[in-house]
């Protein structure tokens, strides 16, 4: 088999681009920054959405949806939204096009210019709380729970497939609440509800945490988050939940009337998570032969592959075995294909299947049938066994399961591996450069030292994790009092 | 009890206005032409998403996503394709907004004008076919059958929730096949796919037809549709499936290599439906109280409400009863809420829930429990029962059965009683006024002659029904031979 990836200890960046656009995850478009979510991709997605919108349900939200486009003055309400997002918008001036009259094509009708310019929405804060202005008035509205999934598009000037791109999908919570503790409470317990998607559906483990005061969502009083680990050692920010306080409240006047006739504004959480999350799962688990998807939510979990001889009995027989594996399979809810495609051939299956991770391969060959056997291949350690016929079904069901825990496991012990306390400036920038992943360091707590470790090393303070020990310490870049460690990164 | 909507007879647009927004479909935005889908509207939407995205996959068809936004010059590449879709656009011109440097907010960057203007995608067959150029070299690569579900928008100047929204939510289906017969095929299976939901889904009976030359998509060679009937007479398309030759492959140049080592262009079919079945649901089926939702795509399928009395073991009662009975019904998969809510009363109750659609309601009175008994409410006939307590499960489930098909057989009388046969001008203007419903009509073929009626009188072809029956006649307006009739109607 030719090669098909660039080793990721060559160039990880290239082996990603390599294994988004061969693996059939994505493709780039004819739109800048734009891309095209391939049929393997959007599957994943789906998986990935089907189940987030299940455990959004489960904690009580409701799916609703908003207009894409929001008028350009929404933007200003909030002061500090206006600072975070005004700036790398689509903006639509027109709402028609003509023939040009000097023939040259269709150009855009100067006759149909908007009095006030719309914006593609990169976030929907202000036209969800211009709207919720009508819908609350009493506590007996609230708490009201709202999730849209939904494109969004941000205008950014270095783009990658799934990372980063202009227009992405994600889905956004938009939650009211009658009080600060509740609205807090809120935003801790969506942090849980990604955290527990990432680790036990991603398999990938996530550290909760908090934002400073630079990285928060602009609007939020607080912005928690999860980070997760990618095999370059890099962080990657993989999900967050902001409270809001009552800034868009104040900003769009949305008040209620309370149990004793008071009247108050509105306490406000927002959450997301996107197609950015196909990135990290890409980054975390794959190899130099192709993905590696967690079964739980791999498009396709079992793929059956036949090796064919020209006797027709042999072949028969293995069709009727492949049918009955199909049928138990399929009885326990396993996504599962027999390629049976016989212009195709089976060295050639199985380096396309390990190049879209699909978890569980299993091999009929006429001889080991003749035997009782058949090969059973799993994607993530590529260990293969050889299986009684019998047992084939419960064999690749329990295999389903351990492949999940053992991917699981793997991206913690890597992460565990790679997550180091440090506490002098010299060590610090070694670490970064020779054994790259999480560092664990003191730091003075002022944006300003943040902000010139960041120039120095380009390391971030990914968050300040959640249940922290609390331990004294010196910053390592001013030798100033620090109550705890923070955790620092470099990041995509 | 307070009458909540207008009634149909007194303003069937009002009417219809204040069904969508009392019963919580849908609400205005602050965004001229789109609406916010609330949660009752989007969860309606949900269902029929889920069902039809289900059909469409067992039919072979896997999901993508494309660009929201399009390059200008893509519109232009297909002849007719422009015509019809260049006029009508959000257009993107800038992608930053800045600081008013006189201080007044924030402005749109003039430094940030883009090189070429991007159009909000009002339908995405231009980007997509450019994107299948790279997918498809040869025969192995087709068919190719994709799905996208996405917002679009087209710039309206009259809209109406669901009906007519500058944004809107759809599926677009965009298929590529070998031969010219594959791909009829294809436009043929899917239509029967869109009549199969609206029929057994939305107990909406279709005429299925191909539209006249004057109706067809912008850029289709024919185009099938399915169109309901309203209560107020009018027609609705509700899903059009295009067959679109080779125009698009010839206009992004799209060719494949045959068996035969011979290169063909290949051929094209686009499908789609959209939140306007939502509307479409609405008008065919619901009454001055509020909503009637088939079952099989109701949101909330069953209600539970109690009337308490004032004895504690009454209560307990009724409440052991009720959660008996919603464990029941879960476990047969019925959508069932018990509402408990003892700060509204049960009138308000069952006003609210029948606004909203609910096929049944189980009302749980102490005195009718002491009897053994619970009254049973169905939302289509508004017919009440008193069942024994045993068979409440099974007579609810059988219930929802029994109001589907009524509710199908109901809308499928109204249109037969509807729809006339009509040989002369005269009779033709009379019952367009009289009896607005489907007019079975000879007409000459030409588009002098169609483009005339609709001037007379505001009634377009719906379509010339599929498996006509050929029948010779002379056309109502020109007196000229036909070999057939076709359907008229206005139309929303």
């Amino acid at each position: 088999m030719a090669k098909i990836l660039t080793n990721r200890k060559d160039d990880y960046a290239q082996w990603y681009n390599d294994i988004v656009l061969k693996s059939g995850l994505a493709d780039y478009s004819a739109v800048k920054g734009c891309m095209v979510i391939k049929p393997h991709g959007y599957a994943l997605w789906e998986n990935m959405r089907d189940q987030l919108d299940k455990m959004f349900k489960e904690t009580g939200h409701q799916n609703a949806y908003f207009p894409l486009l929001i008028p350009k003055s929404f933007l200003s309400k909030e002061a500090a939204h206006v600072e975070g997002f005004a700036k790398e918008c689509a903006v639509v001036t027109h709402y028609r096009l003509k023939n040009d009259p000097n023939g040259n094509g269709i150009i855009v009708d100067p006759d149909a210019k908007l009095e006030e310019e719309l914006i593609i929405r990169p976030t929907s804060e202000t036209i969800i709380w211009n709207t919720y202005k009508d819908w609350i008035q009493s506590y007996r509205d609230l708490p009201l729970l709202i999730n849209q999934w939904a494109n969004v598009v941000r205008w950014e000037m270095r783009t990658r497939l799934f990372l980063r791109t202009t227009e992405f999908l994600w889905q956004e919570g938009h939650t009211a609440h009658a009080t600060r503790e509740e609205a807090i409470e809120e935003t801790k317990k969506m942090l849980e509800v990604y955290a527990t998607f990432a680790e036990e559906y991603m398999a990938m483990p996530v550290v909760r945490g908090v934002k400073t005061a630079n990285e928060r969502f602009a609007g939020a009083e607080d912005t928690y988050c999860i980070e997760a680990l990618m095999q370059d050692g890099k962080a990657l920010q993989a999900g967050t939940s902001h409270f809001l306080g009552q800034n868009f409240a104040k900003a769009f006047d949305v008040k209620f009337q309370d149990r004793n006739n008071n009247y108050d504004y509105v306490w406000a959480t927002s959450w997301g998570v996107s197609t950015r999350l196909v990135g990290a799962l890409v980054m975390a688990h794959s190899d130099d032969e192709g993905l590696i998807l967690p079964p739980k939510i791999a498009p396709l979990q079992v793929v059956i592959i036949p090796i064919f001889n020209k006797d027709p009995q042999a072949v028969a027989k293995i069709n009727s075995i492949a049918s009955d594996l199909m049928a138990t399979l399929k009885q326990h809810n396993v996504r599962v294909k027999f390629d049976n495609d016989d212009n195709t051939r089976p060295g050639f299956k199985f380096a396309e299947y390990e190049l879209k991770g699909v978890p569980v391969r299993i091999t009929l060959g006429a001889r080991d049938i003749e035997n009782g056997i058949a090969e059973v291949a799993r994607r993530d350690t590529k260990a293969k066994e050889n299986i009684t016929l019998d047992n084939l079904a419960s064999h690749a069901i329990q295999l389903l399961d351990d492949i999940q825990k053992n991917m699981y496991q793997t991206a913690l012990n890597f992460r565990n591996g790679n997550t180091r306390k440090v506490d002098s400036w010299e060590e610090f920038e070694k670490v970064l450069d020779e054994n790259p992943g999480f560092v664990s360091a003191h730091w003075d707590g002022t944006g300003e030292t943040e902000e010139k470790i960041k120039e120095l090393t380009k390391a971030t303070i990914r968050c300040i994790p959640i249940n922290n020990e609390k331990e004294e310490g010196k910053c390592i870049l001013t030798g100033k009092l620090s109550k705890e460690r923070v955790l620092f990164a470099r990041a995509y």
